[in-house]
């Protein structure tokens, strides 16, 4: 195999490491930010009274800081604020990855775990700021053509951060992989391509007839990957 | 909003039930194995030292049980066997939803929250059969091609299940919804559908020319969607 090196930057903590696997850890800002900004979704772990929870929740980086949001009537938000210990887990699979023996199956992907503590965005002109760069995130100039929200719907969303800072990304995409002599094997081994996909924009009934409908910043990325 | 009632199954638990927007809530097992088995890869969160772990890892059903596997020498797999308490997230994000206001942007989504302990598959011809069963849900049909698994290699993985019973699914599909009022401002709003897809299988340099690719069970799954 013939994974990339790791790079010259150390991990910044033996927590966040990568120890299976060491030539899939990565722990560049670059690499960590990039994977980050192309998650539309990610996963926040807590905890609650010895018990781990896992919430899917829709994140955005704005330098060092990474948000989420969500109603504050949330369990999730009322539990993870005032610094609480979590994890948040971004994770994009790239490919399935198929070998000869099945121990060598596989998939190539991109991931980030990130440790902190999260707090409460709590000035009012910094919570509509994030919000603001939120929405500007997935889809660029939106902003100002909504209905600008009221106090009302402000007070009613909660704002997180956590500092990216104890943070690794892990990366696999080196595709197929079998042991010496297994090549000869009479089955198929290589990979098979996985993307999130956009399809066409669907208007609600109120939109009038040729309104475009808005850039997603993801998909620009995306179709990056060349396919 | 439309959403569908819970319908009539009650949650297991104080813990899963679906407190914020609980019409999303569903407590009936087949929503519930549904979105798990259109899930290749979920979030398996568990606790070392009172912080918050999530990692990214292929989950497989057989019955009323979930299970992952990993190196045996994997942090995540030797810390959460033993009757460790883990919560799987399994999320599939559907459609960005775009409304009038920032306030009303939303995501449609099937989600899943499985909250228990986990157990490792001791007994050697179960631990087989279970790999067995991960293998065939992906690629029906595949492991009997396959190089069959050598001692050492069964030895190197640990597979881990966990029982499906203190369980929710969540899921959004409504698609747009505006204020009353709303629904004259000038801008765009509507879902645009978002599904991961396979791309063209690249065969490794070992394959005879003509040998066809497996076929990937969840790829049928995804196009029973309609687009």
């Amino acid at each position: 195999m013939s994974e990339r090196s790791a790079g010259s930057v150390p991990p910044p903590s033996e927590r966040v490491r990568v120890r299976r696997k060491p030539e899939r850890g990565r722990y560049d800002r670059a690499t960590i930010d990039a994977i980050l900004d192309a998650s539309i979704v990610a996963s926040v772990g807590y905890v609650i009274d010895g018990q781990p929870f896992v919430t899917p929740t829709a994140i955005w980086r704005t330098g060092d800081r990474l948000f989420w949001h969500g109603s504050s009537a949330s369990r999730m938000l009322r539990r993870t604020k005032g610094g609480v210990l979590v994890c948040v887990s971004a994770f994009q699979l790239d490919a399935l990855v198929l070998a000869r023996s099945g121990f060598n199956h596989s998939v190539d992907y991109r991931s980030v775990m990130l440790l902190g503590r999260a707090y409460e965005v709590e000035d009012e002109e910094e919570k509509l700021a994030s919000l603001r760069a939120f929405v500007e995130h997935l889809y660029p100039g939106r902003w100002d053509e909504l209905r600008p929200p009221t106090r009302q719907e402000l007070k009613a969303t909660t704002v997180l951060w956590m500092e990216i800072a104890e943070a690794s990304a892990k990366v696999r995409d080196v595709g197929a992989h079998d042991e010496p002599g297994d090549e000869r094997w009479p089955t198929w081994a290589g990979s098979i391509p996985v993307a999130v996909t956009f399809g066409a924009p669907i208007p609600d009934r109120f939109v009038p007839v040729g309104m475009p409908a808005p850039i997603v910043a993801l998909a620009a990325r995306r179709s990056d990957q060349g396919w």
